[in-house]
């Protein structure tokens, strides 16, 4: 083994706010033995998502919450390094739950089984974490289930420049929709336009994007991809055309206040939703996993045909991901973050 | 003619909360002649609902608002005085938007055409502005296209005692779910219980209304049948089971706002919505009539097997309409609100 340490973060305290240095501690320790059953996996990439976020709080979103103590639980493609399991031997590439760790170990206990992935990978292995993996099945199912924008109609997508928003927003594109963006800064919305193709991206911090947005959606709104709520939902709902649709896939301006007094407190107008008779609705990608082959055989498909671009922002060093994960709610990255852990043996 | 004065309310302002008698000027005109292509229509019942007091604010819900100076909008069931249409003849009994006043015109212009009503009539006339008209319609599009609570679900009904929470308790109640009503006293939730058969009903006027709900929901919340908004709503939807559904069929907790300085602010906990993978859902009973017929040959199927009960309250004479809708967001009325204009000929 080229290492004997396990870097690793453990939830000390429930962040209320951006996470702190002591909420969530760096720490060494010794590389788990594995028994019967299990298979030791070395981390190799971390997907760093808003739901990193929520897993810290009290919140049971998807999956109940890390426990105090525990390891940070995240997603990641590992290597088998040593296995008592039949079903992987060392030097398989794994994607599942490694954890915020050098080291996992996977066995029957995972929340989320871990899956030993094809070889040779057809395609690079960061693209299992985002277009071609859970982030672009996101993406997929709330634009072909929920939003289903038809030739024509006005789609937007919020956090754009992001990893599931900037599928959605080609997905939109792909079937004819007129696509806004709304992103963080000037940069952003002029890659969302130039590269990712939307028809117009607003930068949500300059003072008048509500006016901006009005002006780029002369139709009003008749589908909504919603990653981000607050303020910019607020505005979205009071522009929304009859029988419009919201696909409710996050609301990443409100995780960092989950723990706080004012945790848990976005609301929405329902006024809007009734006048417009709107549907809302909520999904989570891993309710869906019988979805994930049509999912992912449609999303190749538009990478092929060159109608799906993604980027990365790849941060080097399991030490950094902490500090990754706050700059990801100030909006540092584009399309993807990563980590990337080590490389593979 | 049984008289020659048409009395009727004209909108003289839009109302800022409860509908002022300088609002809404209770007149007598003379009555209306008609030319080739009209028929005149004198009103029988009219038909009270929370729509009355949408249409008087400026929000533009299912119709453009009552221009200021215009007869109030209603929908009623009339018979045919005089006609030169060849699709009416006097006597005929039709529905349709009478409007606020002893006599309408039935032409092109009509919003909503009038319909002739079969002859003889199959049942009481005001069951067709009730169970069997829009009302009941309404209730079954709601439960039966966006809640479609499954058997031993748990389904909550806002404003049980209502004319159309009443119907969609008792379609909730004929799938097999558990039905939990909220209404505004004792005597309405005993009624709610024991003539309209919920399993439960909780005054939302007793001050440990949450901890009564919680009791009566104890394995959460997998529809909610959402009429009133505002608290109710929002204590409900901390209550949702993953993958719960809301119908969104009215706020009339909000509509005396609309006008005022507070108007349009009923806001819902989206975070809420997020977690439980919820959907919400609004819908109008005037987008769908081509389900009329499958909507109230079921409704007509409940009531021949005793599963459909349903109660009106019926205000005497059109100079009371306007208190009577007044005291509707009282919570005065049990079951379906109907004014009772005139005797038929």
């Amino acid at each position: 083994m080229s290492q004997t340490t396990n870097h690793c973060y453990r939830l000390r305290h429930r962040p209320a706010g951006t996470v702190a240095d002591d909420d969530l501690e760096f720490l060494q320790e010794p590389i788990p033995n594995i028994g019967p059953g299990q298979a030791l996996i070395r981390t190799l990439w971390l997907s760093v998502d808003p739901a990193n976020r929520i897993w810290m709080s009290e919140v049971h979103y998807n999956m109940p919450p890390v426990p105090i103590g525990g390891i940070m639980r995240g997603f990641g493609i590992g290597q088998v390094v040593e296995s008592l399991r039949d079903d992987m031997k060392a030097g398989d590439l794994v994607s599942g739950i490694t954890g915020w760790a050098d080291y996992a170990v996977a066995d029957a206990t995972n929340l989320v089984p871990f899956s030993v992935l094809p070889s040779p990978l057809p395609t690079s292995p960061t693209l299992l974490l985002g277009p071609l993996g859970r982030t672009g099945v996101t993406a997929y199912l709330g634009v072909q289930d929920i939003g289903r924008p038809q030739p024509g109609e006005t789609m937007v997508v919020s956090a754009a420049a992001g990893a599931v928003g900037s599928v959605a927003g080609q997905i939109g594109k792909a079937r004819g929709a007129r696509v806004v963006g709304t992103a963080g800064s000037r940069e952003k919305c002029r890659h969302v336009v130039e590269a990712l193709g939307f028809d117009a991206c607003v930068n949500y911090r300059d003072t008048d994007w509500r006016e901006q947005l009005d002006a780029a959606t002369p139709d009003g709104i008749d589908v909504d991809f919603e990653n981000v709520g607050g303020q910019i939902l607020d505005h979205v709902v009071t522009r929304l055309n009859v029988g419009a649709r919201i696909a409710l896939c996050g609301l990443i301006s409100e995780y960092n206040s989950y723990g706080s007094s004012a945790g848990q407190q976005a609301r929405v107008s329902v006024d809007h939703i009734l006048m417009s008779r709107a549907l809302l609705r909520s999904f989570l990608v891993l309710d869906h996993t019988d979805r994930f082959p049509e999912a992912i055989a449609y999303l190749a498909g538009l990478v092929d045909e060159g109608k799906l671009r993604y980027d990365e922002t790849v941060v080097e060093g399991l030490e950094n991901a902490r500090s990754a994960l706050n700059q990801m709610f100030e909006g540092v990255n584009t399309g993807k973050l990563l980590i990337k852990v080590a490389e593979p043996l």
